[in-house]
Formats: structure tokens, C-alpha cells, sequence
């Protein structure tokens, strides 16, 4: 019965239709890309849309044949984060248990982003700002261009820099003391300090940027996908352990895809001098 | 009664006077300046002038008028840590008690320092070095001129790279293995390493460092300093966190914001189009 | 009796004679070098080298005559890693019970090298992958040549990242982002952007190689070196602790340096502007 409703929820996600952004699959199915598309007010988030996110990424750990996302924003913009009058006003006028209603739902997102076994790619072009600069933060992967500005600028509405997290993972990314700037100060990273500190990976032109995203997304979805799964549920299962027990977790985890056949077929195929086929089983 | 003792306090801050170093404060008094002012020796630390600052740090979450702490040394060197004769050669003839003593009193400087709710922002040219090295890792921000030598030199009086939180602290900020580098070889970290690695925000000629400091302190104590104070809070407290409590707990700290006046000025303000004036509650 | 068995672990370690790698002692016994000998195939690891290495290093902590530790590796290379023929065709047969026997194997060599009080410096030319990148990680040092090409490839063979703590170390050697990439992708870093991102403390010509590995090994044997064996037993110790804690821990260890012959010596070198001679008591 389980493995029906697995099914059921990959059939789901093939066919699924969001109401507040964008969702298109490859061909095959493996690769999904999210795009945020409200150009014209450089595609901020909603209370509706962070809720259809955070729904969305909590149904990815059942939906085995999407093996990496993509998420993006249309025209030339990734995100300007919650919208200043359909977000930031109400919340200026809830009462305590509202607004922490909000804060955990923001934080959920995060969570699942984080929980979904996919590896998660944001290609980031413009403005990449306050909970836009924190979907890239929760992501795996940042490709950028050069034009991309990201700003946690949560201290610019009178706030904390402490929104869904970025205070601890932020300062894993780039270090305590450039967390700590970017946090208190809500400046802009430019491009270049980005991909300096290690928030990007790599810059490209606009015009690349997509293909950049799909070619890296193609690499890993057509690669040993349950085990790249096992390698970011590690990195967060880590987060704060010590020495000892980091390493017989992984010894652990290591064992679950040594039990596989993906590894038997890496195996195989590297004896056979071919490309290995993986099945994530 | 409570809020007469935290007033008392704050008058207590704007007229303090310290005996083992300098106290400024701004016309406004939101901008305190501490100078290290033993010039002649490179502004040693003392017994007495570590007890002084971990006093005056223990004061700091009660003196809400005081929104940033600059720390700076007085004749071109920041500071050249604990003074080998009036410091080491003592604590090479006390017993383990004492010796324990001293090491908690080191440490509860640094405790003090983040526990304040001030950004602490260190202003630093010339010697940097051992106790000296520590304060400046302990800061939130590190301004510095291209004369910085930071040194944590600790082996090389025979003592662990191990002192007032350093084996912790600096591999945040740096990464693990350059922080290995400079606890075990004691060597200089160039001002120009400290840029690339993050220890340092910026360099700036020495004419200028105390203006640029003044300026930072200015643009973060007419900022929403509340809520800058619970930025630092939750860079210190999620340390050791996992991934979800991190973001339950931010949930939380925001939420707080939000609840502040704070909060209804910035958006105010930015609907009317007019700079925010924020007040902390 | 107990330091009759020190005694026994020093003598036997001066005279030590690996089946699997090549050991050698500077003269005076304090530098010793571990050279993987296989260079026809690049220094892979095999079962019974892994568990050599595991035994060895594990004696460490009792060979106080050792002070720092050199690993590198014969003929241009550094270490291929698991062999694909002696290491990863027998896992793709074995139990459960079998393949955490294995993993758990590897992870405790990682585990003793983190545990050995002595300094180990990697000496990395040529290829550094999978388990050798791996032990260039567990390393406290790392130099390298231009040629230095480190690959966390498990991936490639099907696995997860999460390789005998890779997960949990390399994100706070070189940020979450970097790390993920190495990880998830198995591509190989470059010996430049290992220098950039803080992995490689220095790059020199392969000829320079050994003489400059050996130079920092001197400088740290003939340093403080029971309080260096403190430093790193701190920067294992607090990698999961929070803030007041850190600083607590550090009172304590540096306490004890402070009871140390040693710190009195280097106080009295240093009055007398002589050069101090440390016995590591």
C-alpha cells in the first residue's frame, strides 16, 4: 500500500499544476524546473506561494522520478522575497500566534527544501533578495550571472537577519564574519564576492544561464541519483555532530548504498569500460 | 523596579569611567569608542584591564542606550595581548586553581563580548596579536589598514592554540584548516589574507580606519538596533544546532521582531517613502 | 606499569616496520614519514593497508617520541584511493554485516588520525582521490603541487558523498556550497582552488615537495609540542559544542598547558632572548 501511494504521488508530481508559479518537466521527467513568474514585480513570494512551495517540496522525498529541481525566476530576476504590501503590511497588524504561524510556515519551506532528496539548483539572474536570497542559501547548488545582487535585507523592514535560518546557514556557506555582515547590514553580495566567498558556484551570461542549470541538473539526475539523496541527507544530518558520531553515520549511510546495485552497475560498467546505467535501487 | 535598575545602568554607561583603558561616547550617545591606550608597550592586556573590559561587556545587555561598541588601539597597533611580564611571567608560578581562574576570566571576556547585544566593531592597525588576536576574533566586524598583523601566538610561549574560544571560533570563520595553520604555527595572518579569508570586512588606509569604523558604527546604531541584537543572539545560539531547530528557533526570534514597533516604522516609512526612524521597541 | 607500556609503544615505534606502506624516522625520531608505496597504480588503499594504517595510527597517541607525522606518497602521486579490482568488486559481494565491518574500518582510521595528538602534515602531488582525498582531509596540513588533482569520487563508483565523514569535515574546511559540489558532483578541485578555498596551506614544485613538508614538520616537533597535541584534541573536541562551552573547554585545556614545564621554559627563553628548548612536560 505504501509503495501505491509512492506511485500515486509520482504520477502526481508528472502531471502536477501549481497555481502560483510555473512547474515544467523534462521529457524524461527526471529534471522539474520551478520558475517563479511575476515578472513585473520581480517575482516576490506570496503567502499563497510559499504555502504551494512548501507543499510541493514536501511531496519530492515520494516522488522518486523527479531526481533534481531546478528553481528560477522569470525576466531577468530570481526573487525580491515577500512582498512588501501583500506580505510585510498584514503582518504588521497580526496578533503573536499569527505571525509565528508565518515565520514557521517560511521556515518550513526551508525545511523541506533541505529534506527533499533532490539536489536543488537556483539559477539566479537580478535582484535575489530577502526570502529569494534564502532560497538560494537553502538550495544545493547557485548558478548566477554576473548581474545577480543578493541581499538579506530582512534588517531594511526593521527585522532580524534571523529568517528561516540564515543565521546558521549562512555562516557555514561563507564564514561567521561575512554571514554576520551580510546579515546585520542587509548590504548586497555583488556577483563577484559570490562566487569568491563560495556562494556560487559559477557565473555565466544570461542568455546561459538556464542551459548552464539544465546541464548540471542532466549530470546529476543521470548519475547514481539515490546516493547523491543519501549525500544531502548527510550533509544536514552533520549539521552539529561531533567527530566520532559524523563518522559512524556515514559509515552507516555509505553501507545503505553499498547495498545497492546502482553500485554493483557502477561496478560493472567501470570493469566493462561503458557508462554506468542507474536505477536508484 | 527592574527598569529603574536597567536605567541606572544606562546612566552609569554614559558616564563611566574606566582606570585601564579609554570610554567615548557619541554626542547621542549610541556610539561608545573603547581605546586601549598603553601605546609605548603596543596596548597590552593587564589582570586588571581584562577584569575592567569583562565587567564593562557584562554591562553592555542592560545599557540600551549604547547601540554599538567600537574597539581600537591607541598609536598604530591594536593590541599585543597579555603582557609577558606583568601577565605570563606570574601565571608561570601559580597554582592550577588560579591558573584556572585566570583562563575563565580570559574566556568570560569573550563570553561578555558576544553576549552583549552591541555589534562590536574592531578598528585595527598595526599589532594584533594573542589576547589581542582573540578580541578582534570575538568582534562582530573587523575593519583594518593594510598594516594588520594578526598573530594567535599562543605556542609561542609553549601554550595550545586552545585560548578563550579560539579552536572553536576561528575555524568558523576562516575554515578548519587555515585556523589549524595559525593556531599551531602562532604565525601572522597578512592583512591581505585576513581580507581573502573573511577575517576582515575591509582595509582602509590608516588616516581613515577610525572614520570608516564611525561610519559602520553609525549606519548599524541608526538601524533597527533591537533587532540587530537578536541577530547576534541567534549567530551565537545556533552554534551548535541542528538544521531544524535552527529554523524553528529563528521562527521564534523573528516572530519577536515582528511583534516590535520597529517593524510597523520600517514599513511605514518605506510606504511613505521616508528613511525609518527606529527606537528599539 | 601504564608508563612502562609507553615506553614499550615508543620503542616499538621507532623500530616500526609497516607491510603495507614504507615508515620512516628523521634521526632524531621525532619527524616520521609515511610513504604509500605502490606507485605503478598510484598509491591505491587495499583492505590490509587500510587496517595497517588504522593500527598505526592508533598507537600514536602513546608514541611521544613521535612529534608530527609526514603522509605522501611514492612516484608523482599521492593515493588513488579504494582499488577498484582488491577494494570495490569484493564490497559489491559482501553482507550487510560486512560492508559496515569495512566502513566502519575506514572511518576509524579517519577517527584515529583526528585522535593521534600528533600534527600530520599530507605531502599531495599528482592524484589524490576517494580515500586519499580522505586522508588529505583528515590531515591537519595539506601542502600540494600545481599537479594536485583531489577528487572525492565516490559518486563515481555510485555512492554517496558521505565517505568516512567527508560530509561533516570538508563543509568546514571550505564552506557547505564547495563542499557539496565536490561532493555531489566528484569532480576534482584543482590544486589552485584548493589554495583559494583554504584545503592546501601551500602549493610548491613537485622537487621542493618533501624538503617543504618536512621544514613545517620540523618547525612544529621542535615547537611546544605537547601543548600542539592540546590544539588539536580542541579543534576535534568543540566542533560540535556551543559558544559557552567552547570557551569553558579552552579554560580547562589551556589550564593545563599553563601547569606545563614547557610554558615555564619559553618564559624564561624569552627573558633571556634566547631560543627555549621543549620536552613536552
Amino acid at each position: 500500500m505504501a509503495e501505491l501511494s509512492m506511485h500515486d504521488h509520482q504520477q502526481a508530481l508528472r502531471h502536477y499544476q501549481p497555481r502560483h508559479f510555473d512547474w515544467q518537466c523534462s521529457e524524461d521527467g527526471r529534471i522539474a524546473t520551478i520558475t517563479l513568474n511575476r515578472p513585473e514585480r520581480k517575482n516576490p513570494l506570496t503567502f499563497d506561494s510559499y504555502a504551494e512551495l512548501r507543499d510541493l517540496f514536501r511531496r519530492l522525498p515520494y516522488a522518486s522520478d523527479v531526481r533534481v529541481v531546478i528553481l528560477q525566476g522569470a525576466g531577468g530576476n530570481f526573487c525580491s522575497g515577500g512582498d512588501v504590501f501583500e506580505i510585510i503590511e498584514p503582518l504588521t497588524k497580526m496578533t503573536m500566534p499569527q505571525l509565528l504561524e508565518f515565520t514557521r510556515m517560511t521556515g518550513d519551506l526551508i525545511k523541506a527544501m533541505r529534506r527533499a532528496p533532490q539536489p536543488v539548483i537556483c539559477a539566479i539572474d537580478g535582484v535575489c533578495a530577502g526570502a529569494g536570497a534564502m532560497l538560494a542559501l537553502a538550495a544545493d547548488f547557485r548558478l548566477a550571472t554576473a548581474e545577480a545582487k543578493t541581499a538579506f535585507l530582512f534588517t531594511r523592514v526593521g527585522l532580524a537577519g534571523a529568517d528561516m535560518g540564515a543565521c546558521g546557514l549562512l555562516p557555514r556557506m561563507i564564514g561567521t564574519a561575512r554571514a554576520t555582515d551580510l546579515l546585520m547590514t542587509g548590504r548586497s553580495m555583488s556577483a563577484k564576492e559570490g562566487l569568491d566567498w563560495g556562494f556560487f558556484k559559477e557565473l555565466f551570461p544570461p542568455e546561459e544561464l538556464h542551459a548552464r542549470a539544465e546541464a548540471l541538473a542532466r549530470s546529476l539526475a543521470d548519475g547514481p541519483w539515490f546516493a547523491h539523496g543519501i549525500t544531502k541527507t548527510m550533509l544536514n544530518q552533520e549539521w552539529a555532530m561531533g567527530i566520532e558520531e559524523m563518522i559512524e553515520s556515514e559509515a552507516q549511510a555509505q553501507a545503505i548504498c553499498m547495498a545497492t546495485q546502482d553500485f554493483r552497475r557502477a561496478f560493472e560498467a567501470f570493469a566493462a569500460k561503458r557508462r554506468p546505467q542507474f536505477e536508484g535501487n
